[in-house]
């Protein structure tokens, strides 16, 4: 046949770079810093398979009858009352849209806000995924400078008034990659900047339960007094990644918009995942999980901290309090993205930094993530790791 | 806060017309012949609760944690089969990706392909959900004559000289909102003038397995001997739509940018509804459980066509072999688009046939849904409609 033409949002995204790491995760014996997946131990496989029978032995029909695009009603419920109680969130001012999966929320408030061109200003580094779906938006995506408490407020005005941005995505809590947290100073900074400037805050929010140590802040959302803050969250995390539920919180005339959008994505997010969902919020399952897998994740963090100590000397590294990810920066120039094919020969995966960063560069840096290994595998890991690294460097 | 701006793409979506419809529906007593939905009768809760039960007790680690974006392992390599055993499709050429339900197929093929402002050839009338879908990319609908053996290839070939189209979309087995199915010659003339005019053809066949009477055609995918055809299939009409799974099957290149669309999308399609399904094909309950509705569909449709008779005389309407869906031409300019308040007034709705139109218009028409009623209900409401338009007729 003639060749395809595909539409021009594929012009400048192949999904390749990326890829190409995570087929390598397979093979036997690899332990992987790569991924960002829960912890098998932590997925409560025979809790949901209790209740997935219960749910449909007791609403089977609805469940599998054709749903809203507004969402499954109990479940529409329990979690307005879940973020009402939580957060203090106005839920008249503002309402809530079950989704698959946080990257769809992102897909539909994309859907809901661009045209192409449009700027969306980002952390840097930032999460992958969803630079890609800015991408396919044909978004320009525009770095705000960022520190240990993350983005800088004055950083955020200043491309705030050169880029009149349409929006700013932002991870707040543990994020990713860095691990970081914004202070609670900055969130509010964050949010004033918003409505005086009349961009959108994307404020995507799926590590918060997996604090380890110190005290949890409000999210950007509670100090959102003009209806500028979309709220992401998702129960990927804590509950599971594979049930692909998570919601959009912000104002009712935005969220009518992403429903709209909604209905020619996937018509509604399928109920069963919902239902499940919704009986962990019910039954009040889903603090006292949290609770139970918190210690495990905490120890691995901490083990993973404690190896660094034999990479070389100068190595920075980031000190969650909680989320997934420590991310590294190399020092001497060491190259994470060049030494990658010979971590993955000697059995050990990680993501190297730059593909985090809109506009690429920082070989130096990689990201660790500690949730998918055992300790064993951390120790040996990390070791295997900083064997290489301090070699590179004498080789330097 | 200041207004915000919504993306282009919205500019002439609003979503709204049907809605108002479709809330109606939820009034005690409406008899509803306006949905899609597959009878309550038909949903296999019992099985399901048992398969999810075990499904997550046998592989719910797997299951619950993050999958591929190609789609649940167990689950493809079963689709795989049953597409090869069922159609001899040459599954080298082609590869197969499990989505979100069939909306969010039509949404990664239209994210593959589609510019603003792309020819899209639609059937006049066709499914407005999908049409919600290509005006959401911005597409430009053109709509090609039709008869009661679905699209005339003359029409069609005329269209694609002159609108030099990216993608046909086509639904050639009972047709929504029609019921008709288009002839197994057609079908052949279909593949070739997509070879021949170089444009794709999204063939959505949702409806198949729900034949009363007469024999199957082969899909027009059967006859694509060049890459053109994309074949999109659904569990929703033979298992359950609140599951959300359906698939992709299309040549490797296309499959691989609406792989990488949909890690931008929902990333993957939850692998609990995909276990699920993948065990109705695995343990062959499929047949069965498609073997056992089919009785009560085709008596329901068989009382619908029955009480057409008590419409005014001059009405035309479909006689179709499947599917859900009656569609009707009232006679003397009756206008059921006008006529529709006063019909939920007297318990009875349905869809006008206006909305189903890319250029509007055709307010004599109007789609009768089934399924979705019992016997009873079936007779009452189709005399209640009758009597109302006879009313009207002697108004005039």
């Amino acid at each position: 046949m003639n060749p395809i033409t595909f539409a021009h949002r594929f012009d400048h995204v192949t999904g390749s770079a990326i890829r190409e790491i995570f087929k390598v995760l397979g093979r036997p014996g690899m332990i992987s810093f790569a991924g960002g997946n829960p912890s098998l131990d932590a997925l409560p496989d025979r809790l949901c398979a209790d209740i997935a029978r219960d749910v449909l032995t007791e609403d089977g029909k609805r469940i599998l009858q054709y749903g809203a695009t507004e969402g499954y009603p109990p479940f529409v419920e329990s979690l307005t009352e879940y973020l009402r109680a939580r957060f203090g969130f106005d839920m008249e001012q503002n309402g809530v849209l079950p989704i698959t999966g946080s990257t769809s929320g992102m897909d539909l408030v994309c859907k809901a806000l661009l045209d192409p061109g449009d700027v969306v200003l980002v952390e840097s580094p930032t999460f992958l995924g969803n630079m890609q779906t800015l991408n396919l938006y044909q978004a320009r995506l525009v770095p705000v400078e960022s520190d240990d408490d993350g983005v800088i407020p004055q950083a955020l005005e200043q491309a705030a008034k050169t880029h009149r941005p349409k929006m700013l995505y932002i991870i707040p809590t543990f994020q990713n990659p860095t691990g970081r947290t914004l202070s609670a100073q900055r969130r509010k900074a964050v949010a004033q900047l918003a409505a005086q400037y009349g961009f959108l805050v994307a404020e995507d929010d799926p590590y918060r339960d997996l604090r380890y140590r110190g005290e949890a802040l409000p999210p950007i959302k509670t100090y959102d007094a003009t209806g500028h803050v979309i709220y992401m969250g998702s129960f990927s995390k804590v509950i599971s990644p594979g049930l692909r539920v998570g919601y959009l919180l912000c104002n009712r005339e935005l969220l009518r918009k992403c429903t709209v959008g909604k209905q020619g994505t996937d018509l509604h997010t399928p109920n069963l995942n919902q239902a499940i969902v919704d009986q962990f919020l019910r039954r009040n399952l889903l603090e006292e999980h949290v609770r139970s897998i918190l210690p495990g994740y905490r120890e691995k963090l901490d083990i993973m901290l404690e190896e660094l100590s034999c990479f070389p000397q100068g190595s920075a590294f980031t000190r969650p309090e909680g989320g997934l990810f420590v991310f590294v920066t190399l020092p001497n120039g060491l190259n994470a993205t060049a030494l990658f094919e010979t971590a993955v020969e000697r059995g050990v995966a990680y993501v190297p930094g730059t593909y985090f960063y809109p506009e690429g560069g920082h070989d130096d840096t990689l990201r660790l993530n500690f949730s998918n290994s055992t300790p064993q595998q951390l120790r040996q890991g990390m070791q295997t790791l900083g064997a290489l690294l301090s070699q590179s460097a004498q080789a330097q």
